[in-house]
């Protein structure tokens, strides 16, 4: 079973840095339960990239989510100082978000998910950049599962992000994606593939209709997991429809109850 | 290059059953036109299924679609007089709609298809009825292909349409078109693959939400034409995206000419 995780708290979007400078405890508070509400199965928490308040404005985006939602989160940021501090308040076994094959960010994160529960993101990429094609996808998805399996962080707390491009600039890539995701499934044993979703539609108009078509077939391709906002129109519905085509979803059930759940 | 059959002008529907019957040419000609605005490339036209009827009826259909719009036809009926007939009429190359590996229908239509320039849409069933599992849908749809090459029909003009059932009573369906669909494309050189849409979610809530997941997860398996309601919120929008993410629409042209289209 995968996880949704709700992506609207992130301090890189202009609205949610004015809400941390402001210390608007309330919006943050209606942003987690409306994702919540939605489907996220953990919130995000990205407090923005400035040395100065990351580490402040993080440890007070986890207080203020977890005081709003019982969800676990997802602590969003690639210092690994800053998550250590994270990981001392959260309340439930946090996704870490993110891990790279970049060697000084994975050398930083290696040891705090020896030491905790958490799950974590790993983007495949590396020192290199970000590969173009599938094969060096996966050579970077393998060569950091090996890594973590060997220092004893189980497969399954590994959630494979094969980094999407804009289709309007780079049009073989969703079929390097979908390839990349089977290819993960197949040949990492238990560990998960996860994407953000938004990135694809970058620079089209009708965002949405990519963004939910490219959801339906990575689904079908095998991923289990998504960084998406929850409350984007039909995006929840689509995830539950695929999943009902794709008999993942026993009679439909989980179908039927989500819709049930927006009446 | 596929095809998008519009589907509304079906005599089996109540509504369009009553406009037949008080020949309400004015609503059949916005019918027509409204699906060829949404993106109809064929007309389909079914006259409903009485004997006493269905000839004059599909005629009377065959000129006011003419009349309205400048697209090819449909011919919808498994009756070949009733489609020799109406084959008469047609301005355009039309699609009968359709054969099976029925021997009585096959055998009345395959005349048909030799003294005409018509596509087909072959449906995988045969006098033993509608195959369980994709070897047997897949088995048809050779048979019948072997047939018409054979007696002249050039593969271009096949349309071999999978048949989905409900996934709501048959949780497998689906892998099992996507599965039919991808040898169909591979093992059947040059020949199309169709498949209506709506029957996938028949008996399910928020059918539109299947249905769209459908059509990506189809299209991203070869299929390359549809049977559907072009008018249907968010389909055309979702079948232009599906191609745009595939790499079927250089630099996303077609896409974006969709998107201004509606503005």
């Amino acid at each position: 079973m995968g996880i949704i995780v709700g992506e609207r708290i992130n301090g890189t979007r202009s609205r949610i840095a004015k809400t941390l400078k402001d210390r608007d405890a309330d919006r943050i508070r209606r942003e987690a339960r409306k994702q919540a509400s939605a489907g996220a199965t953990h919130i995000d928490v990205n407090a923005g990239t400035s040395p100065a308040t990351e580490l402040d404005d993080l440890l007070w985006l986890v207080e203020v989510v977890q005081d709003a939602v019982d969800l676990p989160l997802s602590i969003d940021s690639a210092n690994p100082p800053v998550v250590a501090e994270a990981l001392k308040k959260v309340k439930q076994p946090p996704l870490i978000n993110s891990i790279s094959g970049e060697k000084s960010r994975l050398d930083g994160m290696l040891s705090l998910l020896k030491g905790s529960d958490a799950s974590v993101v790993a983007l495949c990429m590396d020192d290199a950049g970000l590969p173009e094609d599938t094969d060096g996808r996966v050579k970077v998805a393998r060569d950091i599962y090996s890594l973590l399996t060997g220092e004893g962080v189980e497969a399954g707390r590994i959630y494979f992000d094969p980094l999407i491009r804009p289709v309007s600039t780079n049009p073989d890539q969703v079929e390097h994606i979908l390839e990349a995701t089977r290819r993960i499934k197949s040949e990492l044993e238990g560990a998960h593939a996860i994407c953000g979703m938004s990135n694809v539609s970058y620079g089209l108009p009708d965002r949405n209709a990519l963004n939910r078509a490219f959801l339906v077939m990575t689904l079908e391709a095998g991923m289990d997991s998504y960084i998406l906002d929850p409350t984007e129109e039909g995006v929840m519905a689509t995830y539950h429809a695929a999943r009902a085509l794709l008999g993942r979803d026993q009679f439909c059930m989980e179908y039927i109850q989500y819709f049930r759940s927006r009446q």
